[in-house]
């Protein structure tokens, strides 16, 4: 790895050879990408200045050569870093003109009038820059067609480099590590808003860059959902504690959880348990080339049924959720290099759910963990 | 503080009020709301859950009476929690109509045919939705207008409330805490990446929620800039090592950084940093009811003059960087219950620059120093 994080320069040479070829077939003379993680598949710029929404940045992959990137000038030290040689700066934020007229102009270079260029605008996107300075760039360049990438950058992305599973793998080694010391940090008695703070803690003094990511909910015989805030109830005798991290490793996550029981657990909860371990078995033996993200979804639902909770699984790579979703209307075909959760539920009662998640790489054989599995539930002291 | 850590409900009726006046005068009957902090900003909807890019959240604030949240069933749970009434829901993602139909139909409930809703859509903003289902909405109400907001959520989110602050204060004092231990992890000889690790421990230990934000740098005499990630490079001695934290507090942001010196500070480092503390006071002093941000500006670049990089200082809040910037051209009237950054920079040489920041809020009398003002250059063993 170098100084900066980047892969080797190859990685994103054949990354972007793919993405030509795919946008020759689509008719693209270019693509325009504004996040984070489309930027840096292309280039390895990785920071955590992303945090700061107040600069936008772009960069313009053409039909061949490198990618241009039209970025803030306090990005031009670290670009530079990296492969590209054209890299256009300009001081922002500049409130005449944030950028626009330097992309125009890019952009003009790479897309001859009447062609089109392709912005991701499906699922799971959105076009990190102002709508107005969106509305003056189309403006700028009356002759030229704004169209979609054609999920370029989805189709591209879903399916890792080896390189890329290897630091995916690391995150959830990390992460593994950090939560096989919970019970270091976790009991009977210590508020939820503790936990919480020493289970980041853990992940760091574990390895892990930093800890974009972390939810949770403990509540007697399960909790009310998975996405709010650490209160500062201390945990309970009969609570379950769930706690799920996206921790990050040199740029990429992993993205799983555990339940655990503060004393032993109450019947209804062991067997409710067993089953998210059985339905993650069922998915990651269902999770073979050739079978769809539907064919997952189904194997698990199968097993916890009426009661499940919604998406049962979805990507995972440089940002904690990617596509696919494991949902019945996904049809992507899943093929050797696509790293996805399984992530099954069960709701049992009005605010008791519980929710289970692994992590899982798709090889030529089948699946292969990712995180190490949990087999049981761990029991906390009262 | 609520358990979800919402403020009293007096403050996001008081908000909604004067949002609601604004739009009187601006002529809207609606806003339209799609990013975290502009739906916080009216809810008290607090979770990291937004690490998640797959789903779109959606607020509409209409001209009379609460917003009326148009959010992914997951997030039902919570938001029950705040003081809506209306939340309507739906299993997201659905690849059909991820939510626009349901959009749709609530603003038609709030604009009547003929009438515009605003969106933010200028400087420091974006569109957290698909630009195509974006498109779907605006063809599934032909006759509403989409117009922009008049930056009102700017305008009003730029006034922190008492209660905001008292977070923001909360959140400096636990990064100054753990500023104040650095010696205890940071020396000749340890990596940076190392020391990136253990300062997020630090933050966390002192009080910390989560670090979205850490950056920094070290170098002999100066770094390079102040966004790329740690390296392994161990720290040396005449190395400059700088450390700038976005840690949160109760969803609430600080933004400063320190400045050590690895051994005894060169001559040229030395009166480098006395400019940027003498830089940073003239920029306090400058701070006051009815200046401008480029007032603030010139101030501090009167002091580090042509060395000086960029801009100077920002709003802070909910995020870690907001409106106003300290640049030239920024003519924004600071008020009382401003929060700003003071971010004076100095550039020594090539790839070698310093930078210094403190927070501060405008008070009726002036400002008043959120972080703890640094008032010298530490210095680190060798």
């Amino acid at each position: 790895m170098s100084a900066t994080g980047a892969f080797a320069v190859t990685e994103y040479r054949d990354r972007t050879a793919r993405a030509q070829a795919a946008m020759a077939e689509q008719g693209l003379a270019a693509l325009l990408l504004t996040t984070e993680p489309d930027i840096r598949y292309f280039t390895g710029f990785l920071t955590r200045f992303w945090e700061s929404p107040t600069r936008p940045w772009f960069l313009v992959v053409p039909a061949t050569g490198k990618p241009v990137a039209v970025i803030p000038a306090i990005g031009a030290h670290l670009m530079a870093q990296g492969w590209l040689d054209d890299i256009r700066t300009w001081a922002s934020p500049d409130y005449e003109d944030d950028g626009v007229s330097l992309l125009a102009e890019a952009l003009a270079d790479c897309v001859p009038a009447g062609g089109t260029l392709g912005v991701p605008q499906g699922r799971e996107t959105h076009l990190r820059m102002p709508l107005a300075s969106w509305a003056a760039l189309q403006t700028a360049l009356p002759d030229r067609h704004f169209g979609s990438d054609a999920y370029i950058l989805r189709d591209l992305r879903m399916v890792k480099s080896p390189a890329e599973i290897a630091r995916i793998e690391t995150a959830c080694a990390i992460a593994g590590r950090a939560f096989a010391r919970l019970p270091e940090i976790a009991r009977g008695g210590r508020p939820l808003d503790a936990v919480f703070r020493d289970f980041q803690r853990l992940c760091l003094d574990e390895g892990a860059d930093w800890v974009p990511y972390l939810a949770g909910g403990a509540g007697p015989g399960g909790y009310g959902d998975v996405i709010s805030p650490a209160t500062d109830t201390p945990l309970a005798a009969g609570d379950v504690l769930m706690l799920d991290t996206g921790l990050v490793h040199a740029g990429y996550f992993c993205d799983f959880d555990r339940n655990l029981s503060v004393g032993p657990p109450t019947a209804e909860v062991a067997r409710a348990h067993e089953r998210l371990i059985e339905a993650t078995r069922a998915g990651f033996d269902a999770a073979r080339p050739g079978a769809t993200a539907s064919d997952v979804f189904r194997s698990m639902a199968s097993v916890v049924g009426e009661t499940g909770v919604g998406r049962l699984g979805h990507g995972l790579g440089m940002q904690l959720t990617e596509p696919p979703s494991l949902i019945p209307a996904d049809d992507t075909v899943l093929t050797p290099g696509m790293v996805l959760t399984l992530e099954p539920g069960i709701t049992l009662g009005p605010g008791r759910i519980l929710v289970h998640e692994e992590d899982i790489v798709i090889r030529e054989t089948g699946a292969a963990w990712l995180s190490p599995p949990a087999d049981r539930m761990e029991v906390l002291e009262t």
